[in-house]
């Protein structure tokens, strides 16, 4: 099994001209093969996938495993809302090598989404796949909470091997620790609630502020391994008011502007998401210098 | 301008092997050819838009308008997360003879899709659009609402015609119609609150019940019209549990059972939905007999 | 029984120097007691009954039953969070002379209050009342919302007569409408979509409103009595604005700043609640000008 | 200023007969007093303050106050619903000796109560009150939450020292101490998650778990000041589940069965609440039997 323990970056979709750039991929995947990052999720929230056609999903998947080959494991984003369709591109992202795929439940028809409909959901694509499946759970963007007891049972199917927790809940974090199976993997999916999960038994973390600052992100971790308390806190504590920004406040739009502010290839996302305004891009930047002095 | 007064039916989908099978929504629409209705709403919800790849998509418009041509008038749904996969859709339903596109509203990104970027989007497809376009609000499916004010406001652009609104807040919808264009066209999204949408100013109805009771849907209307408000008001209440089960309480695994116990073809639905189990068959049955009486 | 038709208004409580103004609410309910209103409700939302001692909403109640004896009846608010205070209340506004008593379920708890504790806590009171009894449902308060099927249930109780529905979701008036026994009578509790629950079988209204606007509320139910519906529409359409303004915008601060500006006495709330900025005072005048003519 | 740091009990009002049976509140308090304890939080949400009557509330504090005089320190609950009657109690609560006071926010007029109406709310309380005062957030039961802004904001007040969170938001907690003065105190409202919320900066708790197992929650921050991390995490992800029955799944019902099951007086919560059935109570004890025994 690959490692997954430590902070994989959620890596964004460069565009220019509305196109994938994939030689401003390859730009910033240079950066990020040579930070403390552990490994990649490509095609993420972060990543755009929903205003991707299928055929760039492939595309992209299948660039970032080349590029990423032998060096960093990589996870594809293979979620689509049909069952049939998560499978074709999950056996797909195994094909082109991908080391595991994840993937959000679906979740258009809220009322009809029951515990039972995901878990089948996920047990489908799970005995279908090549290779190892995470759950991902993001309720702010799904509207829908996978439960402690659902992700609990779906910990014992052999071929699920962990899931990416970006709901921030985190009694119901410990309850998916307590309760799932010893292998089973939980990664924070958020660096808002990093060094909590640590403590309480996450070994990962998949974060969008991974993008723009991989290492002190990896450093959360290596500072709770080490013992080192205080300084954990004090990491978490200053990383906050920057991952507001890049994710609830901003979304992408802040995510990609401060990629572009920090030397990396941002551009603009995909419409109907709109660029930050002039203005909002002064505040930005005005927190990621203030970020990053520690206090 | 096409008539947009009166019962449209937002079709499902047949499906065969999991695949299409126009045969048999031949056979469909040869029996809502043959109704009240006054056209049809193609790759709405409950044609199970989001789980048809592009191709399947545009397959499936074509065959609708060549199926109703001259007949009834056809709304094609042409909603993609993206605005560019939006226009692409909705120029080729133009193409193949569509009367109108009708979109849900992007929904992934619910943080970052304020009314300002949900606006921007609408702007965008309209202005792009070669036929007419509809507002489409479904805050049970998406997460999010589509407020009065922002309604009102895109009422006004020469390109949008009208809304599908089925959150059923029946407020909004009084406010819809007090704030919009005069010309804007209101068709109440369910048939759980047609009648009160009626009296309020509401000029039709896209309705799920209507795939299966569509002159019963479109009878209210007609009682509304000849000011017979009391068989108005008997027949939208008796309408109301049958209506509950095959969209809130089962949703498009009931509305497809129902199909089948009526003599049309219903099929089940893609994965990750589930077609009905036998005992909630057995329910939806008794449902159906009793509601089929008048009391 | 006494009249349960028409126009109810859920009076505000007049405080002068933060104390109940009895000489102000007299002047309040001689206008009142000239207006289209059917009858009164003192001590509900509208009337702060939350922020008022358990003494001074005793003398309340027994103050308005006898300004408004022989002439409308009245129906006195008594809900406590606990069954005992609320029996009590209950039993004491019988024995001042209410015509009956409303009850908000208790809402603080509410994890902890199902539909079965709820039940029996109407139950409870129902059983001990000598005055028959009305549920009052008001979820944007309470935070919970009473179940279509939770009202009809209770609606069987000899001693349960009827329901105040602030909820404003015109589905479930229907199926109360639907479901209940045929002499439970049905409330709407909002100017909002009177027209609508009327239409759909309705027999009264306790709307805010009716503290300034009692006529036009009234008049509402009379022109659907008389099958003027589209009058009906028109009027309903043209409350709507003001009736945003006393309720959803401003609360009891705005509707008690419209009774100051119409000649009546208002007062400000008691704290928490503050009055209105001056500000807003000019909108909300602009707003009551506007709405009084007919478009 | 007395000590804040520890665990506090917000501890249950026994009820014999339906009237707070002080004799019982004695032998309860005899076994708190000789705990690992802090201190007591009187008239709390699972002291049932939301159904006893103003003079009760007096007694009771009153009460608490004298048996724990020169032992541990009281914090009552004084919140009533109007900004007066809350001063008003807290003015009483200083007089018999309580240490501080702590309200929940008023809650009742949701759509009124803004950041600005609670902050006027809080520092209206804060200046009349003569002893120090903390802001006490509970979004399951009132359905507001007190934001990070408005809580960093009051925390500036002289006479605010301190929150009890029980929202289990943990970013929000983070947020606090980030922004709030440095001396202001928080608590963490809950046993799930005191011991993520005493690595970010949390330095005590008020947890109805500890009313039957204060030792064992006073033990995670003992745990935490030894840096056994380890030992804290176990020690959390084992009071998990007894917390959870005894909190969201059953509540103060649960609550009370479970201190009767251990030897305290818990009797029955008073009505509307309901006691555990037999079964439910079968299940507590296999709960509370499990959870005694580390595993």
């Amino acid at each position: 099994m690959f490692n997954l323990r430590g902070m994989y970056a959620p890596i964004a979709t460069p565009f220019e001209n509305d196109e994938i750039a994939y030689d401003r991929l390859e730009e910033n995947m240079n950066f990020w093969l040579n930070s403390k990052l552990s490994g990649f999720m490509v095609m993420g929230s972060n990543g755009e996938f929903v205003v991707m056609k299928p055929e760039e999903k492939k595309e992209l998947i299948r660039a970032v495993c080349e590029m990423s080959k032998g060096k960093k494991p990589v996870i594809a984003g293979t979620a689509c809302e049909s069952t049939r369709d998560t499978i074709e591109l999950t056996e797909f992202a195994a094909k082109v090598g991908a080391d595991a795929a994840i993937m959000i439940n679906p979740n258009y028809y809220k009322r009809a989404l029951s515990d039972e409909v995901i878990k089948t959901y996920y047990i489908d694509v799970a005995n279908a796949s090549p290779i190892p499946v995470l759950l991902y759970n993001n309720p702010a963007n799904t509207g829908i909470n996978l439960s402690s007891k659902l992700v609990a049972d779906l910990s014992y199917h052999p071929n699920i091997i962990g899931i990416k927790d970006a709901g921030g809940n985190i009694v119901q974090i410990a309850e998916i620790i307590n309760n799932s199976d010893p292998n089973f993997v939980v990664h924070a999916g958020s660096a808002n609630f990093l060094y909590p999960s640590y403590v309480l038994g996450a070994v990962g973390g998949t974060c969008a502020l991974a993008n723009i600052l991989p290492d002190e992100c990896a450093e959360i971790q290596e500072l709770v391994d080490a013992n080192k308390h205080n300084e954990a806190r004090l990491l978490q504590l200053r990383l906050l008011e920057i991952n507001h920004s890049v994710t609830a406040r901003w979304g992408i739009s802040g995510l990609k502007a401060a990629m572009e502010m920090l030397g990396l290839f941002g551009g603009i996302p995909r419409r109907p998401l709109l660029p930050l305004s002039d203005q909002d891009k002064k505040l930005l930047r005005d927190i990621l210098e203030k970020a990053k002095k520690p206090a």
